[in-house]
């Protein structure tokens, strides 16, 4: 009995919040596709923090800390959210702080529900996995842009959705996973030139991110699964090992 | 330069406020399709209210009340929300007070805007050359299911924004509303069926409203605009003629 609904902004997560089922945060471009690759190439844990204040503050700390707002990178601190950024030998072993202006705090949101694991299309088929052996029910939590719908964490959604319809283990489909898996699938030949069609284009054009967004769309990079716990995000596997002692 | 958006749940429409914008709010199944059927047929006007406890005041004043809650009439007053249940002489000159699930407490959000005008696929042209007239940027409203995403809204949403698209007045369209335009042509060849494969199925299904979603779809019923004015909804058309008194 597992039912998967999609929340296409932060705002609105108050009517789908529940302890009982699983909350993949996603936040394709970029925090969700760097969390993962961050902690495929070796950091220990990212700590999610909501506000530039509490980044400074662990940043004075010693901590290696990563801020982005309006899809830059805040110069006092040493990384962006650019995947590619945390892909270095110096972040191996450590503890990266990481603020960003729509996913971090969609984490914040969700840490009551019964889990909140961090999902990408880098980590797509380690994600889908592990929430098919649940057989809990699965709410998708999009980031959205400063409060707005949009349509690169849909689609990821819609991705989702379809992958697990596909194992047979979804009893329910609302709405607004049906809607995101018809848009995946309308995209899903070239979600880069389906995304790039979308009123993000300018931004994103702007900035000059498209080998961030090539990445970001590429599946499958890693099988790291993220999973929030007492504040930071770790790999499940760690997690898995801990509860064992 | 006209921006269109789609926000598809009331609880995010902080997010979009503001007193620029043309608001349209649509609750296809059934509230706004009820109200531009209900002016239609000689109603005076509308008296939307957000709860029960306001509905039942009026009642004992004496006006027509009609009140929905989870698709069902609730038996204490005059109407449900049945576009049917609007068609009858008896409304003629009349005020009538609705309080609906989803619909009412969307117009109550939006009324700060520039403009707040009613939205249904029965009274879609008028609405469309309304729009593209006013040279105004544009937020559709969806109301949504009990604060959730829902198909039937959304497929307005495209609707409206396909329509003006094709008229060549809009220079913004939106990831939210790029979406809503997806969607609906997917399903515009049959929209019905399009929705019958939509996890509310089995709500609608239940509750035996076939030929009320069938007429909910049908276009162009009546060329009625509805406009809130202090608290009233009221055609256009008695608005244009009390501004030119």
């Amino acid at each position: 009995m597992a039912k998967i609904e999609v929340c296409f902004t932060p705002d609105t997560y108050g009517v789908y919040s529940n302890n009982e089922h699983i909350v993949v945060v996603t936040d394709i471009l970029r925090a969700t596709s760097a969390i993962s690759t961050a902690l495929h190439h070796g950091a220990k844990e990212i700590i999610p923090v909501s506000t530039i204040e509490e980044a400074r503050a662990y940043k004075k700390k010693g901590y290696l800390v990563g801020a982005e707002r309006n899809a830059v990178q805040l110069e006092e601190f040493d990384f962006g959210n650019s995947p590619y950024s945390y892909m270095n030998d110096d972040i191996k072993g450590k503890s990266i702080v990481l603020t960003t202006t729509n996913g971090t705090r969609a984490i914040d949101l969700a840490k009551n529900s019964y889990q909140v694991v961090i999902g990408a299309f880098t980590n797509f088929d380690a994600v889908v996995d592990y929430l098919a052996a649940s057989g809990r029910d699965i709410l998708i939590l999009c980031s959205g842009w400063k409060g707005r719908y949009n349509l690169e964490d849909t689609i990821y959604g819609g991705a989702i959705t379809q992958a697990l319809e596909r194992k047979g283990v979804l009893t329910e489909i609302e709405d607004s996973a049906l809607s995101a898996m018809y848009l995946y699938e309308m995209g899903m030949d070239d979600p880069y030139k389906f995304l790039m069609n979308s009123s993000h284009r300018r931004r994103l054009k702007n900035l000059n991110l498209k080998e961030d967004i090539r990445y970001c769309l590429s599946l499958n990079r890693t099988d790291v699964i993220p999973i929030y716990k007492d504040g930071k995000l770790i790999p499940l596997r760690e997690l898995q090992l801990m509860d064992k002692k």
